[in-house]
């Protein structure tokens, strides 16, 4: 096929990330597959055919059963709030689309289980929006693993930690209620991690979490002053993993952690050396080979460049910087050439379930004050 | 008008760099005035074709006269090589075509000044692409100048340094011949680093300049081993210079500058504080402010937020990294919006004619080895 | 007194440290109480009258009974291997000696009771060298804590890593031996983490940890090529606590962390703001707090300087920098003003017992897999 | 001999510094020749034995004709203002005292070369303190250049900046009298950044300055509101340099920058690398090798360990950071070796000449607005 015909639900922060990839990629990487932006679902019909003029979709709707059957979408776009996610997947896939689904999955294992069935049973493909394995310094990173330019792994460190809701005055909402958005910092961020954790070391075989809610109650804005509402999930979230391959890890994130804006930093730990990163630098690599003259031996900060692909596709000078949104269309390049056949998409849904069942353990783990194996 | 009629000349490193901005611009900003893609012009019909395809344009000729005025073209982007901007640029203008030219205008102060004069007269309007003053954190750091956050100014310091030539063993090319490049790192990096200081400090009123070139002769590619070209341009450029407002600046360029990726970095000292950048981390602004308990006085680094306009543009959360991409596409807005009147372009090219001043300054200072007034 | 007589045992890192900070502590601070340097022991009398010589003693010893007995000597310094601390301590502490002893106490809880107990019933002073608390970048952390800076404390995160073990071809040796050693990471760098954790946090109520070996075997140095020793300590250690405040925290140390060469890290989350700080830029404080513009915030860092006591004892301007040993030189200040009766030593004995219980808590919930209670 | 008479003149902030050091540095270097501290002079009798109390001096003296006839020292330390380094250190040496002077030597290039020509006359030794050359970071960058670590030299650059004087409403001092200080920050700062260029990159052949006086007047305390001071010296210095062996640099001073405590920063271009170093971050050492795979090249941080001496004689441990005043220290075992006859004491008076002719040099470039030649 010449081009895919491009469903999008969600207009909010990723659904626009999706519109800008979807605009971008085929230039970027002179794609022969090319996305074709048909029809957009947003909530209201006027914010809806506003919002496709804004991203450049042919058609708008209100109503996401039409998008997820409309003869002209190839492949449909996920990015509503996670507990709508599971819905309009299946009914997406057992209409054959293809999904692209943002990250976790669903509110519960079984629910992601589902998804992970429908896309199986009705024989389409699927991805998984966990965008920050696709940045060419962390795929080089774990091409460093893979070549053992650190040795054997030894150990893991990882937090990603934001200061969205760092302010006890922000009001309540729907993000800190369990029904609707099921954990906190674990899935709006931890998710990434322990994603980031198994993308470079393999299985997770057993989880120790310990979750608090600092902030137990947040003002609600209907007017009245006195009113507040129950924070039900995580503000933080600290855990103690043991990877099948026979070492530890630990693994913290927060979501009130002030002054990180998007400071997703982790390191791998080898016998023969280091690699670090933090995505508020995410055009660096930390690296440090334990060779050479003592004298000279350091962490070396890596700037990204045309040595480590895609970088190369964007801009062909190093250190020139790629940004949070190129990396977006580094996985919508991926899916392009996944639907194309030319790649076998990962993460996929099936995939993805490993990331939902190590939250789901630490959920578990956290309640019980024990370890929790994933076997 | 609804859509703008873009003609690309060039798909090299800059126009590809256009032609990604040109297809993401409107959706980022959801632009009424949109770009529409019609006309692409390279060396070579079927290489023009396939550049055409790749970044999505609708025709393409490898002709520029004929893109020039091509009646469907209303702005025509330059990005060949210097010497080739003039010809282009005046023909396009007095064809009725907005301009938007790539840095620096000309080979010489009198061919640049005849491209100021052509499009004056054309009544049309341009752009010349001096992106870097587009990046978020470099518009706030003018605008906590303007604010007075730092008190009054009292020094410049700047550099630029890459290492696209560092390596000795690079073949010669008409990059290093005069008659075909101009001057060296001083057109490709120091206009830059000028034109940034003039858009944050005002004129320069003086200029004392020192030119080198370190690697003199490079390898012939023609087979033969022993043959090697004389490098004509200069490989660094440093500088004294005098602001019109009274207070002196140095700035240092270099292309031959190993391990320097886009190292372009300056301070700007003040009364009562600083500000520092470096373009490697170009998400972040540094500023130091003089007040407060001296115990908590620092360099603070800030991320690029939607705080920062046009940032949340791109993305709503902080620290989420723009690339150097995204600062194209700002600019490109920018050209959207001049276009359609909404905003007053800048710098045109009359206000590009100053950095071309003090570049042609410099030259001379370095032959005469003495300053040389801009009076 | 005018002076004090000192008696060291040890002359390794930490006695040469102790015999630096002894020479230097004087003059820096203008001390009305200055040490005398009386007796030193080492093991051998010809290595310790060598040592005495070098580093400025009166006399010296092969018998540390001598000179925890020696009428001259009135503080005892002790930097031997920690499982010979407590017969020195105590028989000092019985002598009436002052005791200043290196970290950890003891090998076991039981055995640094002993000692707090013989210092609380000889009535002698004591100190703990945990030296790291004494930087005056950290003392600042603390004042801004206590000031309301970062508001109320929601968080804390910290690791200690360095790479002394990380070549696995280094020698087995007693370090890697229980009976010997005690703990391995735990002891030698955690005990430190735990104590900064306990410094700025309060008292810890509950501790999970999770010990690894990764270097189960270290070669043997006896000639035959083949044999190895089996490491019986800990290469790494990753904790979840609860701070009796009702938060919780992380803890991390691995003396098998390639690249890290003294990674002593730690952040304090605030509802107010963040205070971050790494060993390894000693000299640094990052500071966050949320007020002001928000196109303005930013992690500040704060170079030391004399607005942060007793810096400017050192060097009158900011940001030149204190070093290692001079945070020694800190702790025996504070050392010879307690002895004069002028301030209050901390941590002494019975303080240090805090730090040790938790350690002691670690080793028994790694061994059991779960959570251990302070209470 | 086994010990050297030691005399100090000043107590200020390079008096204490030079005490400190004498006080540690035999216990560090473990030195045969050790500092015996006689006589310390400073103005007013009281202030003189109070002092030499505070700094572990034998006795005190108000009249410095005292000390440099005084039998019992064979030294001098030379730490009072740079306009009454000459008489001291002339009248010292034709006692036939070994002069240890602060830098620059004088406030003339002939009161310099007198002091260098007395020292030869006398047959007495002599060293200047441009101790940031002996901090083992830049002792390893020095040979790692010899070692053609970075290959051929081809740029340097450089800057000292401090804020001492930033505040405009500081008062008024002789610090800012031609007749009593000399320059400003070309005499404080930039003397350091000179000698430290030529100690890296050989001889300097030519200069071109330019000087700044921002804060042209200052208030003078004398009670009266209105009274101000004109400040006769320099604010800033920017120069260009070119070296005797065929390439060019650039040279930065200001005692005006906001938020720089210590940020005496340069860099070393080469044809194979670059080597960048911080004096805020003076343990770090930044190293660019362009060899092995592009995709892992990148700046190296080296942290300060014992791999670089004399490092290891303070600390056993890497990364665990010297300070300002270790680098002194430094220096003094320098000055003790060499009284001693086992090293060749470098920069001697002579040596120093080269430093204070290009700072000459630059100030008559400034005068007189061109280059010049140090021929």
């Amino acid at each position: 096929m010449d081009s895919v015909g491009v469903g999008l639900i969600g207009t909010g922060y990723m659904g626009k990330c999706h519109a800008i990839a979807y605009s971008a990629v085929a230039t970027v990487f002179g794609l022969s597959t090319r996305p074709r932006l048909e029809l957009l679902c947003d909530l209201g019909a006027e914010q809806a055919a506003a919002a496709a003029a804004a991203f450049g979709f042919a058609r708008s709707t209100d109503d996401w059963h039409k998008l997820v059957s409309d003869p002209a979408v190839d492949v449909v776009s996920i990015t509503t709030p996670n507990g709508l996610h599971p819905a309009m997947a299946i009914e997406a896939a057992r209409n054959g689309k293809h999904v692209y689904c943002e990250k976790p999955l669903a509110l519960t294992l079984e629910k992601a289980e589902a998804m992970a069935a429908a896309v199986r049973e009705a024989g389409v493909k699927s991805l998984v929006g966990y965008n920050y394995t696709k940045n060419p310094a962390v795929s080089h990173a774990k091409r460093l693993v893979e070549q053992g330019a650190i040795g054997r792994l030894l150990h893991f460190r990882g937090c990603f930690d934001e200061d969205y809701l760092a302010d006890p005055a922000l009001p309540h909402s729907w993000r800190m209620q369990k029904e609707k958005a099921g954990a906190g910092a674990l899935a709006d961020m931890a998710s990434h991690l322990i994603h980031m954790a198994q993308h470079l070391c393999g299985p997770i075989g057993a989880v120790m979490a310990d979750l608090t809610t600092m902030h137990a109650e947040r003002p609600i804005n209907d007017g009245s002053h006195a009113a507040t509402g129950r924070v039900e999930n995580d503000d933080t979230v600290s855990a103690l993993v043991r990877f099948r391959a026979g070492f530890s890890g630990s693994l913290d994130s927060s979501r009130i952690a002030w002054g990180r804006k998007s400071r997703f930093a982790w390191e791998l730990h080898g016998s023969a050396g280091m690699i670090a990163f933090d995505q508020e630098r995410m055009n660096e690599l930390q690296l440090y080979q334990a060779k050479g003259p003592k004298a000279e031996q350091g962490f070396k900060t890596i700037l990204s460049g045309p040595a480590h692909p895609p970088y190369g596709n964007f801009v062909p000078a190093p250190g020139h910087s790629l940004g949070y949104n190129d990396i977006k269309t580094v996985e919508v390049a991926h899916l392009m050439r996944g639907l194309a056949g030319e790649e076998t998409l990962y993460p996929n849904f099936t995939d993805a379930l490993d990331t939902e069942r190590v939250m789901h353990a630490m959920l578990r783990s956290a309640k019980e004050g024990q370890w929790v194996s994933l076997d």
